[in-house]
């Protein structure tokens, strides 16, 4: 793709960086950009030094936060008996869209990745444990993605927890809620028998 | 969508307004940008800023461009007596792509939408008449999306251009090379028919 504007280039390189953002879409990002004015354009560059900036890291949980200690940490009204391990911010905002867990989170950052060279020691487990202890947590929700990361890093964790006497479960999988049998993959329909549950 | 920070929710809400991204969309922006360091975050924000800042519209051809007259329009290898009418910056990278024009280009920034209430004040055709004057055009080309804005543009431009004694032509319609004809559209295909041309 040429670019007859050394700016518009620049900005369209900057925009495909993004992940599933490729030279196309960008330029379409860009050509939006450049129609809209000042007041628009600041708000834009704003918000992203901002992220850099003025984003902190909750020292409890690890989770993205505007102050030391993030909101969920913060609240005295949830069960801190209870210790939710999930990969990243958007799986807080998941397990808190279903108001079924009053729990603390723990959030990890990633999975344990060979593939990718990421072991534990690049994930945020080492205070996982002080964690329990301090908090006195009766039992830890491993709630990864089923893949293979996810179940990587789930059995490393359970193994590590093992000493610690703590109860550790992870999330149920089967057909989803609402699902048809017939399109369900072989994979999780032969899990689902396999861990059939008896009627309530 | 509800975020346990301020600061995402802002910068989730501020790429939300780009056309084709929803909050999901954002979210996922923002989370890859909360990875990179400070120089990629300053880079992002730099691109931007200038596109605002640096970037300037051709005064000739009304193409954006980094300096006064862009570089289609200061090339004296190109033909001054060709002009080509296009809706935008995308539409003069697709044509110049196909190495078959070497005319110069006008940019009108948008196409004539009564719905959007986007008449012909609200687009780059002031100068066009005396553009043609200036340069001796001798055949204007409008070549705009096969739309009903397109179609109106380039009706208006053709009948404002008739004084003027230029010729005026536009794309061609029809079945696209390598398109089998079973998928083409009743209306490209039935077009295609009454203007079909003779074997060579």
């Amino acid at each position: 793709m040429e670019f007859s504007s050394r700016i518009i280039e620049q900005a369209v390189n900057e925009f495909s960086r993004f992940p599933g953002i490729g030279k196309k879409t960008a330029l379409r990002l860009v050509l939006h950009l450049i129609k809209q004015n000042e007041q628009d354009i600041q708000g834009l560059s704003g918000a992203i030094i901002a992220l850099k900036d003025q984003l902190k890291t909750c020292k409890e949980c690890g989770n993205v936060s505007d102050e030391e200690v993030c909101n969920i940490c913060k609240d005295q009204r949830r069960d801190k008996t209870l210790l939710c391990v999930v990969e990243d911010l958007r799986d807080v905002m998941a397990i808190e869209n279903t108001s079924q867990y009053r729990g603390l989170y723990h959030i990890l950052g990633g999975l344990i990745s060979p593939m990718d060279g990421i072991g534990p020691e690049d994930l945020n487990m080492a205070s996982i444990e002080e964690r329990i202890k301090k908090n006195e947590v009766g039992e830890v929700i491993v709630a990864l993605s089923a893949t293979m990361e996810g179940d990587t890093t789930g059995f490393y964790l359970s193994r590590r927890f093992k000493s610690l006497g703590v109860k550790v479960s992870s999330l149920s999988r089967g057909i989803a809620i609402g699902g048809e049998l017939e399109y369900a993959d072989e994979i999780t329909l032969g899990r689902s028998i396999a861990s059939r549950v008896p009627f309530e």
